[in-house]
């Protein structure tokens, strides 16, 4: 204890097998744990809603499997309670990639990062946080998009995707999305700049994607994997590149499905790359990679794109719901109000 | 018909469906054709036997799956009989990629390779072929080998992998092989150079391989596939490199297996890039990759092994023998002697 009393928090409550469902959560109410010597302790205005969420409560990503009783991990943004010496003061606000869906989190002061007081707070958890450096990272890092290129984008209405697609039509690409309803692509082409998109749950999914991509896909820009991803193999041209950002097909799938028998020949006779990365492989360079996202959100050529929910509570029912591709944009659950005089704009 | 009779060659007489056999196989007599305006006739010293011929009579690679009664492909070694204007002079000894078993055949000019008359006819099949330039770019261009970094290679005692794994030790890896006895480890092992080798048909398999990767696998340079690269993927460090060269394990496969569903999730978490290739990504750099390859050999740094069978009629036992591991080191066929000039160390 430490003079906050209790905090509410959300915890996976039984390991799902198959569709998530809101009974694989709990919320309870526990003490809020003393601050470790190099911890600093945040009080949460939002937390994110993300398929890693679902990823690691079937099974080990770049961190170990969610045991029963864990509380489900996620980014936050949210004001400093208590700091180590030479930390940020309290009531600065800031963002950590390794917190949860409580409260109150406890970060390690090193993954702590202060904020600049530029423009609406949830930002910092889609353009300006994990899915923004994301999409950054892998189209121009990974990828290495490259002006008049085709760039395809599964999963490209969500968190990452819509941003992702956005970045490389800024480079030059021609950007063509994946998404789970007609609605959905409506937006990516009539608001976003997408040259087209596809449904995939249409019955002639395979035929409207191979007729949207007439010269066949430069980059594939991966957020599902499974049979979405089958049917881009044949349209992959000479040396493209597969970025490996989520497999979003497998986390609420009991026995998730292999790739393709066909890959490993096909990577060889077309010279293919595929390639995962996490956004911390690139830490040196979020500065800059942070200036350059909100450059493109100011100058109007990435529009952001949040579906904010209200309260805690929320959030279980908001990821069951992305699961089946419920979500448009950046999904996330606010706590508290913004501090008030935090500029919108 | 142009003066030369009728040659022997060997064609597909019906697709295999499951584990090769000769019966797949026709020899057969046939008038050597006109050649076009930009061919050159080339009579066969050597062709090679190569896990691809296998691969395209199953189905397509980086050229067409092979119908039935066409020439089985293959690389050749030999003489130039005739030759458009300003191409090479009749006796010219040359190698060139697409050619086929058969006594003569027919090249485009800009595909046909003069050879330099250093060392053994043969190593222009092997070491000086395909099998050192996918080795030696697989290493050096798409692993970016590093010294003191672990290095895995599949299929290890093959015409490619010998080659491959020799040519990351001498830019200072640690090798490991993977081989389908305990004989042909021994060789890697005790003649080649390589640290450790582990047979694929032990029973314990998967726990010698983690004994002989105690600091994981930085690289894995696979020939195999299949259950054994399934194996490999839980060893594999932060960023490893994949490099995706043959699918053995597929060929002679009626239903190849699919790699593991756990690939997609592993590759993100892990950071991991599979890269497929082909040596003729890298044209440009072949002259360079040759000089590197003969010195490498000439100073002892790399050993030639070959298994040369006599006559274009042991091709078909050669290629099926291989695809049950019944080879060590360089496959080919030899039809001629070697020109009576030619130096042979």
């Amino acid at each position: 204890m430490n003079g906050l009393g209790r905090q509410l928090r959300i915890v996976m409550s039984e390991r799902p097998s198959g569709p998530l469902e809101p009974r694989h959560f709990r919320a309870e109410r526990v003490p809020v744990p003393p601050r470790g010597a190099d911890e600093v302790l945040i009080r949460a205005g939002y937390v994110s809603v993300a398929p890693h969420a679902r990823a690691v409560m079937q099974g080990p990503t770049y961190r170990p499997q969610l045991a029963v009783g864990e509380v489900i991990p996620s980014s936050v943004v949210g004001e400093v309670v208590e700091a180590p010496e030479g930390g940020p003061t309290p009531g600065t606000v800031v963002a950590a990639a390794n917190a949860g869906w409580q409260e109150y989190s406890l970060v390690p002061l090193s993954a702590v990062r202060p904020l600049p007081r530029i423009g609406p707070l949830s930002h910092h958890l889609g353009l300006l946080g994990l899915n923004g450096l994301t999409g950054y990272f892998g189209m121009r890092s990974v990828a290495e998009v490259r002006p008049g290129q085709t760039v395809l984008v599964s999963g490209a209405a969500g968190g990452v995707g819509h941003l992702a697609g956005q970045i490389a039509r800024v480079d030059g690409a021609r950007v063509i999305g994946i998404t789970s309803s007609d609605a959905k692509s409506a937006v990516l082409v009539d608001q976003l700049g997408f040259a087209a998109a596809v449904n995939r749950t249409s019955g002639t999914f395979v035929e409207e994607l191979r007729a949207a991509c007439p010269e066949g896909v430069d980059v594939y820009f991966d957020n599902v994997g499974g049979t979405v991803s089958d049917a881009v193999l044949p349209l992959l041209t000479h040396r493209a590149r597969v970025v490996l950002v989520g497999v979003t097909s497998h986390y609420d799938a009991d026995q998730p499905a292999p790739p393709s028998a066909a890959l490993p020949v096909q990577a060889i006779a077309k010279s293919l790359r595929l390639e995962g990365f996490l956004v911390r492989d690139f830490a040196e360079r979020w500065g800059t990679a942070l200036e350059d996202l909100r450059a493109m959100a100011s100058h109007g050529q990435v529009k952001v794109l949040e579906d904010i929910r209200d309260g805690l509570e929320a959030a279980p029912s908001a990821l069951v719901g992305m699961m089946s591709g419920g979500n448009l944009g950046q999904l996330a659950v606010q706590l508290r109000p913004d501090p008030a005089d935090w500029p919108t704009g």
